[in-house]
């Protein structure tokens, strides 16, 4: 095993001074960094750190598909040793990954094809969950409730189910998703307590109810929160659920 | 209402390093730093970040009960009123939150008297949940899984009826909980899968199997991750139910 080490350095969801202190100087240290990148070379990820790079280390953007297909496993293989011959010569690498490296991200795909190989270490990051509510400004759980998060893919039918049994949720992945979402929940009565956000923290944060929404408009950083709804109402049976 | 702000800052789950930018810089810029402790006048939130306090602010430690009652709310009455004063004064106030202010936190119990008369903000933190999948250095969440957290206090009963749901899961607020949490994992034949941590990031961090750890010894400030079983998987039917 190489003494070079792969960081999965979590850089949050778009405001630059969420970054932690360890992820900066990780960031600041080790010569080569990665990241996510579309096919045109524009990267989120490195967006948000962009003012705290020094211009000197080796970057790496890994272009991949917006939906993780199975087609898209050649492009982890590739991505993957691209980073390894980095780490082989003794090179530390920082991959940068929005939120947090090991919540919905795609960071473990490099993870698991690596961390048998090289020492790997992941900086956690403010997780879009948490840097939503914050920005909202709304208190998401308390004491004993049960919190849930779900992925706007789901269908209408799992999606109610898995939110009954919830005191408070995050949809993340809406995107496409948002009117399948808005329906289940008007059904659940919940389009009221909901709150929508895109670009959690970001220069082009917004902030609607669930019904100013224009659907079409929906990007794929967006998400859904059903705050908690008291801090004395017990928690069983759940609060969706009545 | 006053100009000045209170500041519910996050400030991680030990390790002084995985503080955010911006937390750092409302701590240091603030006239006022308030911060939960005990009877004792022992705070763990102060104690991650006591070496970035310049010595020079008003500390108000906030003595709370550890368990929350409803016979807590004269005290936080108490405390929201201490912190008032200063806001009616013109001077900031930033109130440290483990973890993150607004996940399962105390916090909300002061913002939730004082946000109607004083302008709030919360700065997000690392919560336990993403720092304990990073030191473990185990992916938590793939995809589209359905990702739950629960609190050890539940019974067994409705703790089995929502792992049974997910395909992720972290259970918090351990304690005393532990051996109960335990035969849920055990029935659910989640034992081998779960990993153990208590004082995640921290200097006495400890991660164990679950079946390594002695119940007598499991401190508040201790979770179970249950990581996603893959990353290519089928997220319904549940992982957790078959």
């Amino acid at each position: 095993m190489s003494s070079s080490c792969l960081y999965g350095v979590g850089v949050g969801t778009g405001n630059p001074e969420l970054i932690t202190l360890k992820a900066l100087r990780i960031l600041q240290s080790v010569p080569v960094i990665a990241y996510p990148a579309t096919d045109s070379g524009k990267s989120f990820a490195r967006s948000i750190v962009a003012e705290f790079l020094k211009g000197n280390q080796i970057e790496i953007p890994i272009v991949l598909p917006f939906k993780l297909e199975i087609s898209a496993q050649p492009l982890y293989d590739q991505a993957a040793d691209k980073l390894a011959q980095h780490l082989n010569n003794g090179r530390d690498v920082a991959l940068l990954c929005e939120g947090d490296p090991f919540f919905y991200g795609s960071f473990m795909y490099i993870f698991n094809r690596l961390s048998q190989k090289f020492a790997t270490e992941v900086i956690p990051g403010i997780s879009s969950v948490m840097a939503s509510a914050a920005m909202i400004g709304v208190p998401l759980t308390y004491r004993n409730d049960v919190f849930v998060v779900l992925s706007g893919i789901l269908s209408g039918e799992i999606l109610t189910e898995k939110l009954k049994v919830a005191d408070a949720a995050v949809i993340i992945k809406l995107g496409n998703n948002f009117k399948k979402v808005k329906q289940v929940l008007q059904e659940l009565g919940l389009v009221e307590r909901a709150k929508y956000i895109e670009y959690a923290t970001g220069e082009n944060q917004r902030i609607l109810s669930v019904n100013e929404v224009e659907a079409e408009t929906v990007p794929y950083f967006s998400l859904i929160v059903i705050p908690s709804q008291s801090d004395f109402s017990p928690s069983s049976p759940s609060k969706f659920s009545n």
